[in-house]
């Protein structure tokens, strides 16, 4: 989890990087900098200083990628390259990203603005981009082959739009795609809409998440780029639980989050105790006629679900793709099953033979969560996170909602797991029920009152049908 | 099928099971009777005699579990435990459930009232019960080690909270998920409106039903709880083709069937001959202006979609997921094709080493349906179901909506198969087209007549371009 | 992709045939002669010259069945039997599909028709066709076993009943279906609104395809036909890319694609440059208040989605499955990782053992692409289509609408890759930016100019709370 620490640190080193591109300017001197990210933590939303105004986004795990103006056209320079991105604590994959980082960052302007994306390719391989959802001249559309050259390694190419319509988009290659994208090179783009519009409301925490899958053994490094079904990773923004920082709102902040899916197969989107509803796609926002509540949304590959809902309820709320296996670490599918099976003596005999040898799993899988089982380097453990009451027992696409109170307007920093009032956490009954009154609980009862009745349950002669 | 026999059998064990429970209370006064289930046949429903009034719904090849009122408060005993789940006649599954079955009985609450659920554990590792959907307190939400500590085995656990919002939800564990989902422990939880509410239409028939998928081999009895794609069977309710109840109704019933997803992918679910509109989900009923027609509504996994349809067309309507492989029993999934192959004379020099050698397939696989073939202990035949005109050639996640005339009104008893009006069933042609005219029919052509007119297609000019 | 010339040709063909079948009647008067094709063109639409008329629509690489009227009565002949498809040139696979080609001809009727459908079993095994999303007397709803006999091989049955509602329909079998699905047996239904309506407008262009996917192992010809989750070819219409016809329209023209699904999983179309609205499912028509805007529609199995759009932008815009590996062709998925490998040396001692040992992929799989590298027999390019910038690197479900200023009202034929205008492609930066002015594309800057402003990114306050 970010602390308040690193998510100043962090901030600093964004300024701090742009600061450096002001000053180090390259001899051609009209190829942007290039800004990189070092650092997976969440960083603040940036309130633009040049263009049009706009409310920021912030990027879960992730970073808005800075322009310059240059006569009234806002200039990019993404760089394609080989990235070290960290998904969690003590795990590293090797990927291809942009600028630093996988996804690469996310991109902000605003409907009606005129851009220029430089990219460079620092890949071992030609690469290109397409502007997922946006409307574009066909030539600036980034089909390698179709609509322009493939860009080849060690070139920089040039894009050219202008923002025609607010919406939420993505960015990713169109050449080599399949590799490309299992590699980890995506990211978000966000076209802010130029003034009020009927159907984009005003929000007060925007984030943005990309959903991704990878395939990496236990223990190395590089992602199986060849998988097309069984994904080992299953990641927001390329990390996995517990390497997510939680999204922290103040109760009752009206919240957005923009999902959007590059990878492999749906992800049906959870959130705990709140419903939502879908205010976008990647086609636009939708008609109001059209939303109806959730509390799952399946978001499909490539496809982006814009979901906002008021959080009207303090506590940690999980938010998490809801295919079990996608909430787990990395792990191998074929293993045995035993539950039922009392394999002690079994395991006494291959314990004579194989010192190593542990007996698991015949009781379920919870020990995993809770013992301290030797695992592969640079691996994370199957499930994790400790949590307020112990181990959450989970892992990928989980992270948490953190609604306080008090959690200031504009703060974005983790305050920390949340503190219950009293009577309002299920507990062990041991044979009497507590007698103090709890908000929204139910009033205590009287154990072995004469107000206990038993529901016995006739079969009514109506809906037997004689 | 559930005949009528059972259907009464059913309702008196459930009135019996109540019965007993208020008569045989146990020392501990406020922990209420665990009430179980002994069979997998779908219980009729059960009107309350006690709190308020609702229309009850029926739990395809489940049932509903009572509850005893405290001092206002609507009290319900979970017992999450190892079960013996029916299949179909003659499979069994060891799983894991609530109160003797998998799924657990569907909970059925409404909308204002106050609950308290006790969940004892009687598995042999730790668990905890979210309530998917709900609006509650954050430590009664059941994520466990995140909101509340995990239910150690053995122990009972208290959870408290007022049924906010009408709809459908689901229950399940939030602690070794994957396991534990992959066992079958999963429950359905309705809360029906208080009073009339705008979009919540009156039905004369209310099905409920989760989907879940199980890796059982051939043989086996125990699921493979680390499987991630690669299930063998799907099921409603726990339950798999032939062994799923018909959904019997009366003809022009305004029909509903709320569907649950807990396993790891989309199920596609497809009606024949009606057309319906989805008019809630986990989120809630769905405004009016959201609604399309559909005959396929693709349930994601965590997401329930509660349809509605009139059935105004009589006869034995297919009700199932439209993946083809999702409505076969047990199969190996890597079985060799031999269409096309001749494989005889190869199977006469096999059939010499190997005397049980089985020549099949290269015709298709519809003799599998046909022929009384071996199977492994415990097994269904893949494709199976004894219809009207044959074999049904099917399994898993398929069963029928039975609409018939002089079905009565809250009869939800299976009374046979449909009888056809005469001339309405596809037919042999000979070389003559019957003479009887036929409703909804065509009527008889006259064989050879001057009126056939060949359609002679001439290619327009205007569609070529030139 | 279709020459105009392919298209006369196509035409003729269908002319020819149904004239042929005109005149050469066979002895048994009363059944219609079955039509059918040869080619795997896209033939253009055929406007009715009996019966009611309506707008035509055309499938992908794919035909219309022609019928005749007999006292009123429309008739079909429909063959179920074993056919060669070419899935590509140069690539053929031995499927089952009707009359000549998988998938079956559209069947294009008007709300109100009244129809008759022979169905011959030309197939070593029975079969039934279900008449996916009809109103229908339940006896022809085509469910072997439950509804009807199935068909046996060599028979001939009918089908009857009149087309209630407009739509979008399938048909397929519903007996041994999971292997009559997986070698290719399905086809589209048009019925075409009777007069006006008001959710259904009137559009310039209407193509329908369906989605399937096919196991043949590379160099082989007949799918496997137990697979369930690993495919290598995903199609449309039967057909892979390179080998699938563009969509060519006239720029302004109201666009309607209408997908089905039968494969087993989802596939998420998604079109550049533009957004569409979801008109239909295979439920009806779409109300207009529940329509939003999509770049991406996920088509569930045995779902149809029926997209319309204004291809207001000219160019070569891709369409296809959003999939990575859906947009490639037959591939091993076990494939070794080799990215970031430096393994020249052990490929030297490699190849001094196995002389054709090929170092690739150490870098990407651009490669693949652009090799020549000797395939097996029968079997697509990975990546492949020569577009006009090289090399597209696609395969499977993957296609391009055209859209041009000159395409001719009514001309389906392809008029060869888009003319960009002049700076509106991207292009290579080698230091300065071109100074020409362009169209829809920011105007050039000066290079160093003044004007340019490095965007200095100061946190503020408000958003750190503090």
């Amino acid at each position: 989890m970010t602390s308040r620490r690193n998510f100043l640190t962090g901030a600093g080193a964004i300024a701090g990087a742009a600061t450096a591109a002001a000053v180090s300017k390259v001899a051609m001197a009209a190829l942007p900098d290039a800004v990189t990210q070092a650092k997976p933590d969440t960083m603040p939303p940036v309130v633009p200083n040049t263009g049009r105004p706009y409310s920021p986004v912030v990027t879960l795990n992730g970073w808005t990628l800075p322009w310059r103006m240059n006569e009234g056209v806002k200039e990019f320079h993404l760089v394609a390259e080989p990235v070290v991105r960290e998904l969690a604590p003590g795990v590293k994959a090797h990927l291809w990203g942009y600028n630093g980082q996988s996804p690469g960052p996310t991109i902000e302007v605003v409907e009606g603005d005129r851009m220029r994306i430089f990219v460079t390719n620092r890949l071992p391989e030609h690469t290109s981009i397409h502007w997922h959802g946006q409307r574009l001249p066909n030539g600036m559309d980034g089909v390698g082959g179709l609509t322009q050259k493939h860009i080849p390694a060690g070139k920089t190419f040039v894009y050219e739009f202008t923002a025609r319509r607010p919406g939420t988009f993505m960015y990713h290659p169109h050449g080599d795609e399949m590799v490309q994208l299992a590699m980890g090179m995506m990211g978000f783009w966000v076209t802010h809409p130029r003034g009020a519009h009927p159907l984009i409301d005003r929000v007060d925490r925007d984030f943005v998440l990309l959903l991704n899958a990878y395939d990496i053994e236990p223990g190395a490094y590089t992602p199986k780029v060849s998988t097309m079904l069984d994904f080992n990773l299953f990641t927001f923004n390329s990390r996995i639980f517990p390497g997510i920082d939680s999204m922290n709102v103040r109760q009752n902040d009206k919240v957005r989050i923009r999902i959007g899916n590059l990878s492999m197969t749906n992800h049906p989107m959870h959130l705990h105790g709140h419903e939502f509803v879908i205010t976008g796609t990647d086609g636009g926002p939708t008609p109001k006629s059209t939303r109806w509540a959730e509390v799952t949304t399946d978001v499909g590959v490539g496809q982006m679900r814009q979901i906002e809902f008021v959080a009207d309820q303090e506590g940690d709320w999980a938010f998490h793709c809801h295919k079990s296996h996608h909430t787990m670490n990395a792990m191998g599918h074929d293993v045995p099953t035993m539950i039922g099976v009392d394999h002690r003596g079994v395991a006494r005999k291959i314990t004579s033979l194989i010192p190593d040898y542990m007996v698991m799993g015949e009781r379920g899988m919870a020990d995993m969560g809770e013992m301290e089982m030797p695992i592969p380097h640079n691996t994370a453990r199957m499930m994790g996170g400790e949590g307020p009451f112990g181990n959450m027992e989970m892992g990928g696409m989980f992270t948490t909602v953190k609604v306080r109170r008090d959690q200031k307007p504009g703060d974005y920093s983790d305050a920390g797991w949340y503190h219950h009032p009293a009577g309002t956490v299920a507990y062990e009954f041991t044979g009497t029920l507590p007698s103090a009154p709890r908000a929204d609980v139910p009033a205590r009862p009287a154990p072995g009152s004469k107000d206990v009745e038993v529901q016995i349950r006739k079969p009514s002669g109506r809906h037997l049908g004689h």
